[in-house]
């Protein structure tokens, strides 16, 4: 009953998170219809789009329901299986990205093995089958500790052990005995930051750089993004941004691209881990740029001309709003409007319309403005707040 | 079955036009939930709030159902009538902005009336009662024009007559006789251009004053907006903020309240007419201040405090597209994305889902930046583009 043009697409989003609901702030002004298939009633992004079907992205007769008619499917998250992805775009899908991207995104170590043969930097890697196969790794990269990861499946320093012995390598394996995936090894690397270089492209080939932005995790977690990254050296940030224009183009990446990379203590950026979505490092453009990442996305995959990816401020810093246990806000995170934005009325907040749980991404905040000292504090107040972390006597 | 925080109020809207659709962009950000009562199935907002009642504003039962359990109501247009609001009020809902408010900017008598009690400056008006009674307000003003309007149901031009003689407003009493309202003569004002002064006022009584804008309408609708506006003297920009203060907190408006006003050639300004939502003349908030005027009206509406209503630019220029009879974008304006985007990345365009017929407004564009002649010139652009009043070769 909608009175779209006749030309107007519709597009398929897979996963109801809260990077669908973002993609869905875009469609609106775009004027582009969304068919959502969401996990369960009342996930984040169905209680947003209309046209919702709820069901299970790993069977594939659902994910034909729900793409019939839609002129693009594109993604939330990463766990649509590869083959699934294969037999939609084999029924004349436009899968965006499309399998032979999002393999890359999806299993690290054929992801580690296609950014080494195109001589993208990466930490020393082997795919390990045991623990002697650990113990000589570590012994060709100098020693322990080194990092373990299950090739697939991992989020959010899930399916993550650094590991100071060969012994403590029990835990990975059997997860992966227990998950059917194969365990990827790589050397700890000695950084002195994460950086996250995003880009969003289109399949006609255009390609968009955001400013390279500072990426500080806790516990594995993106937890504070700031743009631009302080005091990077130019040629670093430039490296940085050719590496994901690179990659996006030798893989065939449409939509956002991001690369989070290592900077390391000899000043040299390595790769750490590619999305191929919208990414919690490109929060900040949704409030800091000209075109924010959600936008920019879903031009990307409409194969529409790409926005601005400019920031329209000195500084740009979003931090995430992370469930606490704190019993004031436990399940009610409205209750932290009154202070936040009274506090600072150019604050942004987005909620995403999750339940509390701890450590759980339930939102964020962002703040810009010229003085970067000024802005962090700004943001990190407001996330703290949110949180629980700030009793009523830090007003 | 969403997850929202226990105190997370439900904010129910009247009126499913584009106001509305702009409205649940801002409370997707927020992590409000809304219930939207539409005209009909699939209209401008019904596209993206899943919460949708199809049903007549003018009957209270459908009133009370869409309202039932939701904190707050508040409105996409003024058409409810007043005696519904009453009843609404009377059950106990929070009708932000109320019914006291809201009349007058549904009776264009009432508000003449109030205002000129307030000293707030008017064109000179009377209510006439028929053909005689114009030609007495005539004569007491200076003599014809006049200009006559319905006391209720105008809008967009619609139920304004300009009129060179008592003879010429049979239309006008024709249209008073057949709908029931009455009809209101005022001076024809010899202005230099129209302004709007924007506020927004919550319950508590905090005001966020938008910067003064100079609105270009073409047969009776706004066809561009320039924010601030142009050369105007900062004596006058203050009071018209101070007007617009004045008028919200006098007559208890809850949420945006819009006067539109008439700059005279001899440098004053007058009240034009009201409007108590988020109104055209404040679309270029969205991209344009640090907080946009529909994220303003439900932090209003639900009593949270107010965002900074500053400009981000030097400059921002809205244009609206409204619908054109070219054929080649005849009911498809996402045809004319591509030459849009591809010229000006840095364009924000806003679609409201809305089928194009001659002269409705069905999207806007806005630019800003630090030249206006640019900016102006990039909206004016994207908009004739849109509208199919530019060819092909004038890319």
């Amino acid at each position: 009953m909608s009175s779209h043009g006749s030309s107007t697409p519709t597009v398929a989003i897979i996963g109801g998170g809260q990077l669908a609901r973002m993609m869905a702030q875009s469609a609106v002004a775009l004027g582009v219809p969304l068919r959502l298939l969401a996990e369960a009633d009342g996930v984040s992004a169905a209680q947003v789009v209309p046209d919702t079907l709820v069901g299970d992205y790993r069977d594939l007769d659902t994910l034909r329901k729900v793409t019939d008619g839609c002129a693009v499917v594109t993604f939330d998250h990463e766990h649509v299986p590869t083959e699934h992805l294969h037999a939609l775009a084999d029924d004349g899908h436009a899968c965006r990205p499309g399998p032979e991207a999002l393999v890359h995104a999806q299993d690290k170590a054929v992801m580690r093995e296609r950014l080494t043969a195109l001589d993208v930097p990466c930490p020393r890697h082997a795919v390990v089958e045991d623990a002697e196969a650990v113990e000589r790794f570590a012994a060709s990269v100098g020693g322990f500790p080194v990092v373990l990861k299950t090739t697939r499946g991992g989020y959010d320093g899930k399916g993550v052990w650094v590991v100071g012995s060969a012994e403590e390598s029990a835990d990975a394996f059997a997860t992966a005995e227990a998950t059917g995936v194969r365990i990827l090894a790589e050397e700890k690397v000695d950084f002195r930051r994460e950086l996250s270089a995003l880009v969003a492209r289109s399949p006609s080939g255009q390609v968009a750089a955001y400013p390279v932005v500072e990426s500080v995790q806790r516990d594995g977690i993106c937890w504070e993004v700031v743009a631009p990254a302080p005091d990077l050296a130019a040629g670093l940030a430039v490296e940085a941004q050719q590496i994901a224009m690179k990659v996006a183009g030798e893989l065939g990446v449409t939509g956002i691209l991001a690369v989070e990379l290592f900077e390391t203590q000899d000043g040299r950026v390595l790769v750490n881990e590619l999305a191929m979505r919208p990414h919690n490092t490109g929060h900040w453009s949704m409030d800091g740029a000209v075109t924010g990442q959600f936008e920019n996305h879903l031009r990307a995959v409409l194969d529409l001309p790409l926005g601005s990816p400019d920031a329209r401020a000195p500084w740009t810093v979003m931090v995430n709003i992370l469930g606490g246990d704190d019993a004031r806000l436990a399940g009610d995170l409205y209750a932290g409007y009154p202070h936040a934005l009274a506090r600072d009325p150019r604050l942004k907040v987005h909620l995403y319309g999750k339940s509390v749980k701890p450590g759980r991404k339930v939102g964020h905040v962002t703040a810009y403005g010229d003085d970067l000292e000024e802005v962090r504090e700004r943001a990190l107040h407001a996330a703290a707040w949110f949180r629980g972390d700030l009793g009523e006597e830090s007003e």
